[in-house]
Formats: structure tokens, C-alpha cells, sequence
């Protein structure tokens, strides 16, 4: 898995932990709901500032987010 | 500071602290030497894979590079 997979799997782990639906991460994270459905998926190289609204959008942060062992040597 | 600057300043940090130049980064890394330097300014919305890079380049992950209060809430 790369590092855009990675990313993807760990978003739409999240959000379906949270219950929430792809439209509504779209709305509280004010990142277009196309463009959440492809990070999911792997296809985005998303940048560290469309990180940051998707994390916060989340109530966590970056430590917390990476704290992971699919982001672990 | 904003997201771009908390990266760039933590790159900064780790190159500083391995007292490696710039342009040694770049060559490890694979990153153009200008645009570390940008980066390190907090001046580039890095992508995931230019991150990923620069992680690798460190010989760290995103687990412990992010590992950091600046990156927490």
C-alpha cells in the first residue's frame, strides 16, 4: 500500500467510526465530497493543507492521526 | 504558525540536528533544493508524497516525525 492508500484507508476508517457519511465530512471540512470520496480510495496526493481540514474536521490532530502502525517503519 | 510552517520548521529542525545541508537533503530525498528551501520557510502546501520523501530521507516515519507538541491540539 502507498502513502495516498494509507491516507485514504485511515480517513474512511475514521470516519466510518464516527458514523458519518462522506457528504458530511465534506461539509464540515469544507473540502469538496468528490474529492473526499478519491482521497478514500487512494487516488489523491492530498496536501498537508487539506490534511489539516480533514484531521480537524475529525476533533483530533496530527500526532494523534499518525500514531498508527500503518505509518510506522 | 500555520500547518506549512509547523512542517517546514520541523524539517529544519531534524536537518539541523543531523547536520546535513540543504542541498545534501535534496540529493537524498529527491527533492529540488529550492523547494526544500520554501519548504523549510513554511512557504509550500506540501503534498503527501513529497512529505513521504522527506520522512524516508530522515530514515523516520510519520508516526514519529509528527510525534511532536507542534503537531498536537
Amino acid at each position: 500500500m502507498n502513502i495516498k492508500e494509507k491516507f485514504g484507508q485511515k480517513v474512511k476508517m475514521l470516519r466510518e467510526e464516527k458514523n458519518i457519511s462522506i457528504e458530511h465530512l465534506a461539509n464540515i471540512s469544507n473540502v469538496d465530497r468528490n474529492y473526499i470520496s478519491d482521497i478514500e480510495k487512494g487516488k489523491r496526493n492530498v496536501s498537508i493543507e487539506i490534511m489539516e481540514k480533514i484531521i480537524c474536521a475529525f476533533e483530533t490532530d496530527f500526532t494523534t492521526f499518525f500514531n498508527d502502525k500503518n505509518f510506522k517503519k
